[in-house]
């Protein structure tokens, strides 16, 4: 619970299957490997002559989608999934993707990972006009802009709507029997594309969905791209201007399961290398490397070996979680950390360890974590972190919680080393961040999208700002002083 | 799912707590620390002002005993509880522990771990007698032949029952404001004794569960030690005739939690020995060594010390787990194991890979964990196991397959490595694991029960042999001909 | 169950307060009194200081909103809600009411009873137009005609909207401060004005949700008229062209509760004196008048007053019913009957008997309760039925079977005799009914909506028929032949 | 809801069936029809081939064993169910019947309607021996008088116990392929026989449960009968001293069903008959007569045709009901009455009305139902009860409230009218009762239990008075004073 609480969020993880013929039960399986990228609720939509079929629920995939019931209440080749975590408290069902429309032309499901910068703009707008929205969702609002396009075609509305909307998008939609994916300029959130048995394609957030159905992984989907799945071929266009690439950097940190692909890299040797860049940066003489489970893990895999400090089980996970248990007493404390972890005592009595974590977001749990190790008796508590300061809020796709309550953004390292309580505290360098992943740092054309970290926002914030991109950058660095 | 489904299951855990202002909350905690040793129920009971208050459920610790209101209806500063797994297909709620039963002298609550051998000819004569069982439970023998014990005294008619009773047995009893914990005269199965604040007493089946409510752990109750929390006092109490020790070696192979200790040791520190010694009898050259998660990661992290072979997390778990997924055609095999593990094609690919596992019960779940690595294009698979074959069943309160189900009292270790198709396979030595634990094995007087991989029952089958000891080893090891 | 399966079934119940310090918890207890009007699901949505609160659900009122936490989820002075008796299969939460929609002016709730017969037509329409719909209600049509409405005033839109359907409809709206409320132009539907307290007013489908809160009915709404409840007044508004007043009869006959009031009569009045004109028109001998219960008793009341053949309950209703029983063997016959009804023995054995029904729709239930009396050991079995055949469907928000379903669309009386098989059988004649309710009987200018007797469809059915009024009665009429 | 909570409960329903194929699926059925007799759990055990088979549920019959998947988990043709109203607050689902228990020569199910009155006194004693009590119930005493029995064969083992307990029983048991039914020495609770087909067999509390599976009533068991179904016969057994006939009068007045025959009379012609009676003894003039539905209407016809004042529904009820509602603001007043009945204002309106009602327990509901027809018009109200005052407890299987609470133990009528605000209250006498059973009632020889309204308790009280019969009397009249 409590560790979750203070991590950045994905949104959504998105997947399609083309033609083929356990195609509600593989998206279900998709989703389910996907399950980390939003677990509030989910929901598959299929097409089957001439009707769409959706089932949603709130929960997990297993839970929603493993009855074959459900199963057979979606039939047909074709499905859109989407798995869902709410940034607002909206826990409508109302708000759970696939959103579909009913055109004059026929239905359109669509599934959606990012966030769109424009979208208060456009509803205004929209409303004016006489449209009636039926959730809060951005999601809808491409669809409104496709029913109010003068196009025909549905995939020259589709591109008639996206053109009007700014932000971080993967998209996947059903429209009888084509799917279409589509990933924004930017390409800031990822989409692979997948092959399996003859003439089947598969579109999934990341390759750990293909792995779960038997898929080979053809490609990512490229920033930019559209794909068009119909008539057993699939076509490629290119709708937009050109626009530099910047793929969230954080799916490498935190988001993607260590065992995907995402944009053509591994997600677990990159934790690692993030974990030696580490160790090198910020050396420092201990007893043993414990990884914050589960997320640190890779990373002090990585800054075990280039230490050469043994890496150790220092914390134990608690697997079996359930509702919240009541704090019983006074003397219990963080409770929220110990139902789901604990300090192995044998390991760290009178050790010198170094705690590896993936990131600080408030801190509040690295600092009950530190205390639990203290407890067990640790000697020293020097705590690595695999990522650099996050300083900013995202605004594409991802929950933060507001800047003022970001750690980082309002302290310094040896400030926040005293909160937390460590011996010593050190992040990864940006420079050192992007070394490991094999490029320099250059501030003005950075390869990804690092906003979390330098507050250098590549896309347009029309809602927060007014589109004003120049007022934008020094607005909000003037909000990090 | 699967991957449990193929392992020794551990049959219960036990908790109580003496004269503690939070006795039901702390021993929901204490109870949810233990979940890993029983999944399908849990109860607990509290006494308060002459009335006993009891809650039981099935399902997870936290999902029965997380909500206030529950804890509410638990007053009282004496507490004991149970989690269950169950062996029987009887889920009745009658068959959840604590059982409970109303005496002359007032009420008596009890919590077992462990397996009675000696029950259903016990049963049959207080049956008998009028006697009428409300449960299909061993545990209940223990109540009835107190019920008729002549005794006065509630001590001296528990130890009259326990003098009767054969077999392996923690237990821990509620009678109005004493708590009693035993340990049958081998101790087989664990229970430590822990203290928390000043007069606060607690018995639990691991340290864990004291770990997760803040407590000190004080010392093991020993084999055959009786202990009475009365009048804010502890009395200790040899109530059998000496036998020798035969503490369940499988507790530091898979049952225990790795940040436990039990009968003294750091389960730990026992399973990365394993792993070591394990290492040096079955040296190979490979690139990586991945543990089988979660239970092969101490004795991997162990084997890759030893061997200097890097370790890796070759195998991730997806940790959402619902209900069971339907198989969508045959084009997806072993979709078990996928649904909770998934191959790191990045790491295996073209490689030498070893991989580290607890233990082999039927080699269902092996078979499918090294065929999910080789079609992530492992170059050669080698599977170490950190325990010696599993030849016999357990009659003391684990929950085994038939012998005839288990792969290693059927097939030498060649044949068992081409059924699960690795280049090559090795199990611990059984002195390898008596080295491991820093001791020298010797048949006629081992130091741990291991009769799951001797077939040297200690403890009488009175049940299955009628109590006829050498019948009782010959018959067995015939069997395994 | 089986008994209202073979009823007509009304579709819904509406409910509206204007400031009231219970609004919500009011509104529950009127849709409580107006559960018959709807089983399926309910909603109420409230307003307070700008926001608009909402809780629907499926299933009965007392179970979504009797709990407190519910209600205390909908805070405000200001209250519409909805019984929803769903026609079509779906039974999903987007087509519960109130429906919401978020518009320029701010919010509009809207609750309805009745069918619209353009609803098709302008749906078609309004899409090509680029409106998305959220549900398969008509009444989503009135919102998107009030959405792309020229006017400003909220009251102007939904007179703009409603000017361009056609069909039944008792409408309650809430829009911030304001109530609205407005029958169709000729008043096919009920809608009821009472008052409680000082300045709070209340719109109901019956009275009797009146009764329950306490508050004094003032007077019907007439047909065509519109009700603004804004700044503590009432407003009355006549925005159609006045119409001939057409109410459903059947509303006397069955839908309304018998001890409400509906377009100014007494409900239960009007159908004791509808059993004294059918005793009056199809005399016979017999022991007993017994009702079909419960919808048959005030008619069987005054059928035993006319005829002076005593009133008995002959058939005793078993108030508990949980979900459908299996049939077990051939032996049992009729379980659905059995379920809820059983013959009194003692009353009917040997007896001649009028048992008195409201109305037939496709003969099966009358058929088995006939069995059931015979038995039981009547020596006669005589049907008299409170309403005239019905030979048509109802379009204006009643759900009835279609017309190839319902007996007596199909055959004449004596075949349904035969049928049912009993010894006599009479309908009250249209002329009767008329009478019954102080009223002759013409067939050009009939005062009530009889069209399910008659075929004398009042207002145009243009999704049928295309609009062409003339065609239309033929047409139908030609299909009852 | 507070109707029901203010009538007196019958404790339960029992049911058997012998040799049938569809044994289960119609004892559901049975317990279905006997569901007024209590509606806090149900259970049936069934046996085949050597096994027993139980299932239980808190809730009613029709959610508990509606569920094809339940039957079949109840195989063979021999069967007993129990419908379970609790008198304590226990909701345990160990207290639910049939209880079961294994004796040495087999299994033995046993369901109970009655109580026994020295149920604690055997408790004791049979504790003292050892005996393990696994419920609250009273019947389980008879289930260890019998496993401590020294007969051999079941049916002595069961008339040894029944000769040692005290009190008001039917019971049905089922051990192996028997089935035995008993009644108390006093037939204090009902008990019937019936037979459906060529060999099958049924006993049950009231005939409805005959009807409902179409079976023929036989007769009734008579007091102190046993009857043993076994090897396709039945044998009828005196197991004890003749004693004088006690049948409960409560089961005509407001237990059973009216459609029922119970002790060999029709329940609706009786209760017609006491109307009668309740008319010439309490004669007044008055516009109508109004049952107070639904247990009042079966008495309120019998006045009406005595009084020739016309019978009118002058109080709707309303079917559906949920959980509680809460009470909104002060001017709801009496929400509970108005959730479940309402008064036909067109009726009662400035009429002068006489409520016939079956009994007055605390008042508490009356007095509502009064007030709210007075709220509709009344000009005057009379109330006519269809019993006489209920003066004492019940102690043979009723849950009657504390004779504190009981109004008429505590004012006279004239006091009783001035609480509940009638311009005039009657009951009817005891004489005028009996009169209406056919009987002259004589206080020495009263032909049934007649003790709620006299205090003449004829079975033993022990528990309360330690079976001093003179002194009961005196006592209790003493606490009447």
């Amino acid at each position: 619970m409590i560790f979750e609480k203070d991590k950045f969020k994905d949104e959504c993880g998105v997947f399609a299957i083309y033609n083929h013929n356990h195609a509600s039960a593989h998206t279900a399986l998709g989703l389910h490997a996907l399950q980390h990228r939003g677990q509030e609720a989910a929901g598959i939509v299929t097409y089957q002559d001439g009707k769409f079929y959706s089932e949603k629920g709130k929960g997990h995939v297993g839970d929603i989608f493993s009855d074959e019931k459900v199963i057979d209440k979606l039939p047909g080749k074709f499905a859109i999934g989407h798995n869902r975590y709410s940034t607002s408290g909206e826990t409508n069902l109302r708000n759970v993707q696939p959103i579909f429309a009913e055109f004059e032309f026929g239905g359109f499901a669509l599934s959606h990972n990012g966030n769109l910068t424009n979208a208060k703009t456009l509803r205004k707008n929209l409303i004016k006009q006489g449209c009636i929205f039926q959730s809060t969702l951005d999601t809808e609002i491409i669809i409104h802009l496709m029913a109010t396009s003068r196009h025909h075609e549905v995939v020259d509305r589709f591109i008639d709507s996206l053109r009007q909307v700014e932000g971080a998008y993967s998209l996947v939609a059903l429209c009888n029997e084509s799917i279409i994916g589509v990933r924004d300029p930017h390409g800031v959130r990822p989409l692979v594309l997948g092959k399996i048995e003859n003439e089947s394609w598969i579109l999934a957030s990341e390759t750990c969905a293909l792995d779960i159905i038997g898929a080979s992984y053809i490609r990512d989907i490229e920033p930019g791209e559209m794909v068009v799945l119909q008539n057993n071929t699939i076509q490629s266009i290119r709708p937009f201007q050109k626009k530099i690439s910047k793929f969230c950097i954080f799916e490498y940190i935190y988001f993607a399961r260590p065992d995907s692909f995402v944009d053509g890299k591994s997600v677990y040797e990159a934790r690692k290398k993030i974990g030696s860049v580490l160790a090198l940066e910020s050396h420092i003489n201990a007893d043993l490397v414990i990884p914050v489970p589960d997320s640190g893990v890779p990373a002090a895999i990585g800054y075990s070996k280039e230490s050469k400090i043994p890496y150790e089980l220092g914390i134990i996970r608690n697997h079996y979680v359930g509702r919240t248990f009541i704090e019983p007493g006074d003397k219990i404390r963080h409770l929220g950390v110990k139902l789901k972890h604990n300090a192995n005592q044998y390991l760290v009595k009178n050790k010198k360890v170094i705690l590896v974590d993936d990131s600080i977001v408030r801190g509040t749990t690295s600092k009950k974590i530190v205390e639990m190790v203290r407890n067990a008796g640790a000697k020293e508590v020097h705590l690595r972190i695999a990522s650099p300061p996050t300083t900013h809020s995202c605004f594409y796709g991802v929950d933060t919680p507001d800047r003022k309550e970001l750690i980082a953004a309002n302290n310094d390292t040896e400030k926040i080393r005293k909160e937390i309580n460590v011996d010593s505290l050190a992040f990864i360098s940006i420079n050192g961040l992007y070394r490991a992943m094999g490029l320099e740092y250059t501030e003005k054309e950075s390869f990804y999208c690092d906003a979390c970290f330098t507050g250098n926002y590549a896309i347009t914030l029309t809602d927060i700002l007014g589109g004003d991109t120049s007022k934008q950058l020094s607005l909000l660095s003037e909000s990090n002083k």
